[in-house]
């Protein structure tokens, strides 16, 4: 039963179900869904997909996440870049509005899940720490100026194309001339209001005396409230016969049974953007389950929660959705409106199954613009240029990953952003590392601490040098400690002991090893002694492997002090002074 | 005049030159010569120029390595791996035999020689530190093997070809009917007495009481002794006639002036191996230098080493040469001649010229196959397969490195050999770094230190839990850090804080800042405090810099101990106990 629960979060937390969190998670649930129609509506429009394929990605995924995963207000379902990213990616494979389009979609939830399943059975999840913060927020950011900028064709009611930033503007440039002003007081129109609502109409309700919770329904149902209005305008003024785009039929129906494309070719196309597509938004999904859940001092686990993701992403391959992960928006209204348990999104699930079989046809006349403009004022807030700053003013190098990812994403899209900046944050760590902070230390006068001589006023002898080397040691800078230590030998003439202080090494690598190794010979060769101190545990148990320590031209000892003391009183060192 | 000394080091040695140094330099530049003449005609051999090549790649090189260079016993010139990777690179874009390919081997030489120069003078000499230990000894195994490989074609008297291992041994079997037996009996009988000459030629001599320098001499003379005799029968007996290949004409002439080909199609299609022939070469040179040097107490500089080598391959293609370094054999028989200044390697430089001039008729009826089995008892010595071994006692991830470069190399070829093993290390550390070592450390009664839990009886507090880091945070595992803490906050409901101990974190990076901050935030959701402790100067500098110290839920304490005594004190622990 133990090793069950392990696997099925569920059987966890539906154990202690009761009718006060049956009520929590109802009201949750209600709250939520009322959201989520909209949304799901226009993430579907970005991903380059029919509007119901949104709403069955909100199915069936946020059921089997809620048996699986293991946070309990995360709510799974499309999200803007993960949107984004299926319509680059299976952009390139099938033209939109094709059967081909929306099978190539279903094939990529379904690599994603199936990714994500085997990164969790295997438990991967480090891969995705490959990501740097800087990175992730770079690209996030890029997306989001990719995103808004990607809706604005719908604004203008033009049929523009591109993936890039510079694509996009040149096709809106080119087909500038088609702008439909109708459809462009309506986007307009509905921007404007929708970001009236998101900045200034819980302040103004509050103001007024209108209750904390209504206030915070009021402000969430500003979507419902545009798309309701501006479907109601178009239906009575008959705009689509004037040129403004509307959603149309949708099918009204449970989310189908559908199957993806497995030909050798499409799966080889879309696997890279699978893998993109699943780190990218098991980081999101994981970074907002985890806030969510330090908040109620619970935990989630990283590799189980791959596993839910997973099994999401599976069942909306299965059920016409497309990939699938945790979203923070939906996710903290879930949270603050009271969700308590997974259920809330069972709940949820069963909202949205009405509405795909109800309330579809109440969209027909939804405009593609009202859509646009509320995807424009969700995503404006994924762009965070303040990273740039803030990295500038902490460390050079991880200014130039967010910039490079940044600059990269905008220009030549989502894949070579997030590629190159992955790379660059490897390189400038490792280059980093490649030159460490090494010290010449000595006696400060009174104590048994060793200083830097730099700094400090300490104690030091001609025939000693005492160098304290503050990184571990590996390939990247082995070479580095033979070139300083060389340079300084070779300076002082009197030198008859080195002792390396490596209270800050946690690694030897075997490059290392052999830079010691080469470092005690060539010091050996000028009559010099190598001595080490304050190794800790685990690099001496690896020593002690090698030959090193018997070859040492030294003695390792436990402390500093205890090597000055021993080698300060060495008649070779008195000799020498 | 400093200045000038700092880009031209002969002005440095050049000043004190005197007569006993010229003396000791005449000497080595003797028995230098007499062996590189046959090994630069092997090494040809084994790039596939014409024999030429090789003496010419050791005259202008020399004397160029001469002015630019720091060491003053390395000898550049043509060497095994290079050459492999000359013809490797050099047989992707042209045919074995035609000027194409002597001309894409002086651009070779010319690309590596600038992108040397622009490493040198940019001082990115670290790059070479990207390639590990093990991945260069693994190489260098795997090309030795495929070296040798490659000559048993010449050994057989057959035409086969390939560049990597299967490739070559299927090659050699459908030629298999082709052999000519007196080219076997040639090439075997070389083969079996350079092994002898190497082996036991040394001891036997001292046995009977030669005198220690001239065993040496008789011993490196081995190869000469081979190439006279073998062309002697050649020539006596007219095996050219009965199918022994012959190196043949051979102009006579100092090197010529040459251009290389500086077409945009051969300079991209070459960049990459030129760049890899650089490193490789330079990594080669600068340990060889470095341990030479070591043994004077002298010191070479790897910037400007950089700048010598790369003058001496630009010298290369200017001269019908092809990529040269230096090489580990012939400068230690240059060291051990007793070379005192780089003006030894301009004697034998001198003395290769003559023999360009007056001995290349003398060789025409030398057998390949002698030269082959020079080349097969030259490379033998660089496979050296007991690093598997010393790896996988020291560290597994640095044996999967050695092991993944070694098997990649000979099945895939050089080049997508070391860069997997480049990758390959690269992300072992990434990946060891990903998880580093936390200990919780409880305090050791009666001391102020703080020790491990679980290996050592220490005080503890249900309140209190102190974490000491053992490695850099950067983003690789900042995230690991927020899930242990995690599990350990809500694993213990008394924990009222959290101390961190950084004495061994070197580096926060903007990535582990986040995080930082993130479990920060938790931490306070949660009610618990968080604290450091022994923070470095450069990480506290940094961590200053953003807005973590002021909204820390804690304090930075200077000592683990001081952490300890004041939230021991701390009423809101007091009252928790």
């Amino acid at each position: 039963m133990h090793s069950l629960r392990q696997y099925f979060p569920i059987l966890e937390w539906g154990r202690t179900y009761n009718k006060s969190a049956l009520s929590n998670d109802l009201i949750a649930a209600v709250i939520v869904t009322i959201m989520l129609i909209p949304q799901s509506l226009a993430y579907a429009l970005l991903a380059g997909l029919p509007p119901e394929a949104g709403i069955y990605a909100s199915i069936a995924p946020i059921i089997l996440y809620a048996v699986f995963g293991t946070s309990r207000a995360l709510a799974v379902g499309p999200v803007a870049v993960v949107s984004l990213l299926t319509a680059s990616a299976v952009g390139q494979v099938a033209e939109q509005g094709t059967i081909g389009y929306a099978v190539a979609a279903l094939t990529l939830a379904f690599l994603s899940g199936s990714f994500l399943v085997l990164m969790g059975v295997f438990r991967l999840g480090f891969l995705a720490n490959f990501l740097s913060h800087p990175v992730i927020a770079g690209f996030i950011t890029a997306s989001g100026v990719l995103i808004a900028t990607s809706q604005i064709k719908h604004i203008l009611g033009i049929n523009a194309g591109g993936h890039t930033l510079p694509e996009m503007l040149y096709s809106i440039l080119t087909h500038v001339g088609d702008i439909n002003w109708i459809t462009v007081s309506i986007g307009v129109t509905g921007t404007v209001f929708l970001f009236w609502v998101r900045k200034n109409l819980k302040p103004t309700l509050l103001r007024v005396g209108t209750p904390t919770l209504l206030a915070d329904i009021l402000t969430k149902a500003g979507p419902v409230a545009a798309v309701v209005t501006t479907t109601l305008v178009v239906w009575i003024f008959d705009l689509a016969d004037r040129g403004v785009k509307i959603v149309g039929e949708v099918p009204q129906s449970l989310p189908p049974l559908t199957w993806p494309g497995l030909s050798p070719d499409l799966l080889s196309a879309l696997l890279i953007p699978a893998i993109l597509i699943s780190i990218i938004g098991f980081v999101e999904s994981v970074s907002v389950a985890q806030t969510l859940a330090a908040k109620k001092r619970q935990r989630i686990d990283p590799d189980k929660e791959l596993i839910g993701l997973g099994a999401a992403n599976l069942g909306a391959a299965f059920t016409g959705g497309y990939p699938v992960t945790g979203g923070f928006a939906r996710s903290v209204v879930n949270f603050d409106a009271g969700a308590e348990t997974p259920a809330a999104g069972a709940f949820t699930a069963i909202g949205l199954a009405i509405a795909a079989v109800a309330l579809t046809p109440l969209v027909h006349f939804l405009p593609n613009a009202t859509l646009a403009a509320t995807i424009i004022v969700a995503v404006l807030s994924l762009v965070d240029l303040s990273i740039l700053k803030k990295t500038w003013n902490y460390s050079h190098a991880d200014f130039v990953a967010v910039a490079a990812t940044i600059l990269l994403t905008l220009t030549f899209g989502v894949e070579i952003g997030v590629a190159a900046g992955v790379l660059t944050s490897i390189v400038l760590h490792l280059y980093k590392t490649s030159r460490p902070h090494v010290a010449e230390v000595g006696l400060v006068p009174g104590t048994q601490h060793f200083r830097n001589i730099d700094r400090h006023d300490v104690e030091t002898d001609p025939t000693l040098v005492s160098l304290r080397v503050d990184e571990s040691l590996y390939f990247v800078n082995a070479r580095f400690l033979e070139d300083l230590i060389q340079k300084r030998v070779t300076e002082g003439c009197a030198i008859k002991h080195v002792v390396l202080m490596f209270s800050a090494v946690n690694v030897v690598d075997y490059s290392a090893l052999e830079s010691l190794e080469a470092i005690n010979h060539r010091l050996k060769d000028m009559g010099v002694g190598l001595h080490l101190s304050e190794v800790k545990g685990p690099v001496m148990d690896r020593l002690q492997r090698s030959h090193f320590v018997e070859e040492l031209n030294g003695r390792i000892y436990l402390s500093q002090y205890e090597a000055w003391s021993s080698l300060m009183n060495s008649p070779q060192s008195n000799a020498a002074r």
